[in-house]
C-alpha cells in the first residue's frame, strides 16, 4: 500500500496535488470542450448538498427562485459601461441559429441563418434580469423584489482549473430591487452574512467578511463585499461576493418606481453569488495527502460500510449484518436529517475499495467481517484524523455516530481556523510586507494599513499580491484571533495616515 | 366582479385562453430574447416541486446526477447521421469568444476571437455525454452507468409558446449505458413507467404509454416510447419520452467494453427526458375559465390564508388568529410532508386579492375576518369545484385538511380521465377517421389499426393528424376505459391486415 494515496503531496506540488485529489476523489474531469468540466456524480452530490442548504437559507431570508434566459442580446451589455469592460472580453457569442452541410461532408454555420443581433451566453445576468425587473416594478408597493436563480454561466477564461476557474460553471445569482439605498445596503450585507454562515457552518471553512477595494469591485457595483478563505498553500480564495449596485443598473435598465410621495425614482439593486468554486475551496481547505476530506454536513455519505468476506458462507453472515447496521444507523439523526450511509459491496479487493473511500473523503469507514459479526462489533476508521481504526461495539457506534459527526465537523473548522491564524500577520511597513511575500517565503494573510489608489495597485501588481478585502469590524469580535479592519496607522504604500486596514494575500 | 377571471374563455379561444392563464397566474412571461421565457416565481415553484419529486424517483431507481458541458463541438453532431438531421437545423451556434468595440459606439464579435470549431448550445446531450461515457467504460464491471442531468437546452424553434415550446427550456435528461440489449430495453421501459406514474400521481394527468411510430422516433433511436396526455381542447400532448438508442450512439461515440467473455463489444445506451413542457400540460389539463387549477401534490401552497379586517383594532384580532391557524395547519402532514400554507396580508382590496389566488390555482382559500375569529371558524373555498365557500369550524378544517387535499388530487385525476374517455373512440375505417378529424369537429383520441409506412404518413399529413403512439398492451388492464394496443384489424390507410393499433390525434 502506498504511503500516501495522492502523488505529488501538498508540500511537493500543491497545484498538481489539487488536480490529483479531484481525480482520485472522482469529483470531476476535463471535457471535450475547452475549459468546460464534467462534474461526476460524487462531485455533483456535494454541489447538491451545497445547493439544498443555501437554497433553504435564501428562502428563509425571503427570496424566491425564478429563471431567466441563458442568452443576453449584445446591446444589453452596452448599456452599463463598466459592465461591458468587465465581461465583453471573455464571452461566448452566438451568431447563427442553424448549421448546414459545408459541401465537404461536414457542417458549417448557415450564412442564411445569421442573427440580426448576436447573443451572449450569460456571464452573469444583471442586464437581462434588470430589463425584466423594469417591467415588474411600477410602484413602491412592488418592492422589494427578492429573486434568486440557480443557473449555468460562461466566462471565456484562458487558464482554467477544475472547480476554481472554468469557462462554464454552475452558480446561484441573487438579484434584488429596493426602494431605498439603505435597504439595498442592508440586503447586500445580509447576504454576505448568509454566505459567511454557510461557509463556516456547512463547509467548516473560516472566512473573513469584508469590502473589496475599488480595483476589485464588480463591474458596475457601488460596493462589493466578499468572503475570503485561506487555503493550505497560504493563498486566499474569494468564496462568495455580494454587490450593492446602487442605481447604476436601474439607470441603465430603466428600473423606476413611483414612490410613496408620488415621485418617479430609480430603484436600488443588489446582486450576490456563489458558484461551484466553493467545491474547490472545500477541497483545498480540508484535504490531505490521501485525498479528499469532507465535512460531514456536505458529505454525500456520512459513512460507508465495507463488508469483508472470503466466501459465500461468510457473505451470508456479513451482508445481512451490514444491511441491518445500515438501517439502524440511518434511523439516527444528524444535522436535522437521517444519517447518510452507503454499503459498498462491489467485487473489488478490500484494500483497493478501502482506499477509494479514503480518497473520496467519506467521514467514517465501517468495516465488517465475520469476526465483527460474531462479536457484535464494527471496525471504525475516521477520515479526518486518519488515526488507526478501532474495533467498536455496534451499539456504541449507533449511539455515538451523530456526536462523532458533530465532533468531526467542528474539528475540521478548528483545524482550518488554527492554520489561518498561524498564517496571519499584522504588518506596518512596506519593507516587512515585501519580505513576507518574497519568493520562497510561505506567504499568508497580511493585515496592513492602506490608502486605496494607484500607488498601492502598482506595488501589489509588482509583488503579485492582491488586496482581498477591508474586513468588517463587526467580525473581529465574532472570529477569534483576527485583528480589526480599522485602527489608525500609516498606509504601507503612500505613507499617508489612514484608519483603514485591508487583508492582503496571493490569491486564486 | 367579472363572471370569469380569464378572457377569452376556453370555448371562445383555447390557445389565447392558455396564454392568459399563464399571465394571470403569474407563471411566466416572454423575455427580451426571441423564444426564451422568464419563469416567474410561482411558475418556478411548480417546476421545483416537479423536480424534487422526479429526482427522488430517479434516485430510488438507482440513478445519480451529474453535469456535462453546455456546449457541443460541431463535429460531434456529425457523427450520428440521423441526429444531425434532427438537430442541426435549429440550434444556437457559438462562433466567437470575445466582443470588441465596433468603432461606432457599439460592439461586435471580435474577428480575432473566432473559434476554430464552432460550438453548439446543447439541444440534447447524447453526443457530449456519449463521448464522456466512452472514457468511463472499459469493462462490464463498469456497467451499468445510470446518470441523470438537470439542465437547460436550446432548440431554435420558430413558433414558440410559453412552457409548451420555447427556444430555451429546462429539463432533465437521463443517459444510461448497459452491457446487453435486454437491459437497455428494460431501462427504457422502467423510466417510461416512472414518467407515467409521476404524470398520473403527481400531476393528476392520465397518460397513455406507448411506442412511437418510425416517423416520430427520436433521431438516432431504435425505439422511442412516450407518455401522451389529452388536453381539454382534445389535442394530445407528448409529456415525456424514453429512448432505446441500441448501439447507434455507442458506435458513433466508441463506447466499448470488455465483456465477461473477454470480447470487446459496443455498449447499449438509453436516454429519457421530461421538461418544463410538463407545466404546460398541467395548465391545460386542469385549469378553467377562472385561471390555473393546481393539483395539491405540485402546488407551491396548499392553502392561502386571507386575513380580512377594516381597521387596526380588527387587524389586531385577525392577524394573530391567522398566524396561529397557519402554524396549526402546517403541523398537519399531507403526502409525507407538512401542509404548505401562506398568509397574504398585502395591502390590497379583498376582492382583488381573492381573485389573484383563484387565478393562481391554490387548492384552498381560507378567509378569516373578525366574525370567524369570534366563532372559531374559517371561511373555506375550494378551487377545484369552485363551489360556494363554506364557514367551517377551525378544528374541523385542521382535522380534515389533509383528507381534503387527497380528495382534490383524486378528483382532478378522475375528471381528467373522464374527459379523456369521453373523447376517445375506436375507429375501423378511413372514412370515419376523416369525419372524426374534419374541420369544426371536436376531435379527440382515435384508436385504430394501422401499418406504419408512407401511405399513413401522407394521409396524416393531409389531415394534420399525428400517430401519438402504439399503446403498450399492459396498460389496458391498468387504465380504465382504454382499448388495447393490439388486436387484429385492417390498416385504415392501406387496407392490409394488421394486429397493431395506434392512437391518433391532433397534437401540440
Amino acid at each position: 500500500m502506498p504511503k500516501n494515496a495522492i502523488s505529488p503531496t501538498r508540500s511537493e506540488n500543491y497545484p498538481e496535488w489539487y488536480q490529483q485529489v479531484v481525480k482520485a476523489a472522482d469529483l470531476a474531469e476535463n471535457s471535450d470542450v475547452r475549459g468546460c468540466m464534467v462534474i461526476k456524480p460524487w462531485g455533483y452530490a456535494i454541489w447538491e448538498n451545497i445547493q439544498r442548504r443555501l437554497d433553504a437559507m435564501f428562502k428563509a431570508t425571503g427570496h424566491e427562485n425564478a429563471y431567466f434566459p441563458l442568452f443576453i442580446p449584445m446591446s444589453f451589455l452596452e448599456k452599463e459601461a463598466e459592465h461591458v469592460e468587465g465581461f465583453a472580453k471573455e464571452c461566448a457569442v452566438v451568431t447563427h441559429h442553424r448549421l448546414e452541410p459545408d459541401g465537404e461532408g461536414g457542417l458549417r454555420p448557415a450564412p442564411s441563418a445569421k442573427l440580426d443581433e448576436p447573443l451572449i451566453v450569460r456571464p452573469t445576468s444583471e442586464t437581462i434580469i434588470g430589463a425584466t425587473f423594469a417591467r415588474w416594478v411600477q410602484s413602491y408597493r412592488d418592492l422589494p423584489i427578492l429573486i434568486n436563480q440557480w443557473a449555468n454561466v460562461v466566462r471565456w477564461e484562458l487558464r482554467t482549473r477544475m472547480f476554481l476557474r472554468t469557462a462554464e460553471f454552475l452558480w446561484q445569482e441573487g438579484h434584488t430591487v429596493h426602494a431605498t439605498s439603505e435597504e439595498a445596503e442592508q440586503e447586500t450585507r445580509m447576504m454576505l452574512d448568509v454566505y459567511a454562515t454557510f461557509a463556516e457552518e456547512a463547509m467548516a471553512m473560516p472566512v473573513i467578511k469584508g469590502e473589496k477595494t475599488a480595483g476589485e469591485r464588480f463591474p458596475g457595483a457601488v460596493a462589493t463585499y466578499s468572503i475570503e478563505a485561506l487555503m493550505q498553500d497560504n493563498k486566499a480564495l474569494q468564496a462568495g461576493t455580494s454587490h450593492n449596485l446602487g442605481q447604476n443598473f436601474s439607470k441603465a435598465q430603466e428600473i423606476k418606481f413611483q414612490s410613496q410621495a408620488g415621485e418617479l425614482e430609480f430603484a436600488w439593486t443588489t446582486s450576490w453569488g456563489v458558484s461551484t468554486r466553493l467545491v474547490g475551496g472545500l477541497i483545498m481547505t480540508h484535504s490531505d495527502d490521501d485525498g479528499l476530506v469532507l465535512p460531514p454536513r456536505l458529505a454525500p455519505a456520512h459513512a460507508v460500510i465495507l463488508p469483508i468476506y472470503k466466501n459465500d458462507a461468510e457473505r451470508d453472515i456479513v451482508l445481512p449484518y451490514a444491511q441491518s447496521l445500515k438501517a439502524e444507523l440511518e434511523a439516527q439523526q444528524y444535522d436535522g436529517e437521517p444519517v447518510r450511509i452507503r454499503i459498498d459491496d462491489r467485487d473489488l479487493r478490500g484494500g483497493e475499495k478501502k482506499w477509494q473511500w479514503v480518497k473520496r473523503g467519506v467521514p467514517l469507514r465501517l468495516e465488517v467481517g465475520p469476526r465483527d459479526v460474531a462479536g457484535e462489533g464494527v471496525f471504525v476508521s475516521r477520515r479526518d484524523t486518519n488515526a488507526k481504526g478501532q474495533g467498536t461495539p455496534r451499539a456504541e457506534l449507533v449511539a455515538t455516530i451523530a456526536d462523532t459527526l458533530v465532533e468531526i465537523q467542528q474539528g475540521l473548522f478548528d483545524r482550518a481556523l488554527a492554520a489561518r491564524q498561524e498564517a496571519t500577520v499584522e504588518i506596518d511597513s512596506l519593507e516587512k510586507f515585501e519580505k513576507f511575500f518574497a519568493e520562497g517565503k510561505p506567504g499568508g494573510l497580511v493585515w496592513a494599513p492602506f490608502v486605496d489608489g494607484p500607488e498601492m495597485e502598482a506595488k501589489l501588481k509588482e509583488l503579485k499580491v492582491t488586496a482581498r478585502c477591508v474586513p468588517l469590524d463587526e467580525q473581529s469580535g465574532g472570529t477569534p484571533g483576527l485583528p480589526t479592519g480599522s485602527g489608525s496607522g500609516k498606509c504601507l504604500f503612500t505613507g499617508a495616515a489612514t484608519d483603514k486596514r485591508a487583508v492582503f494575500a496571493r490569491a486564486y
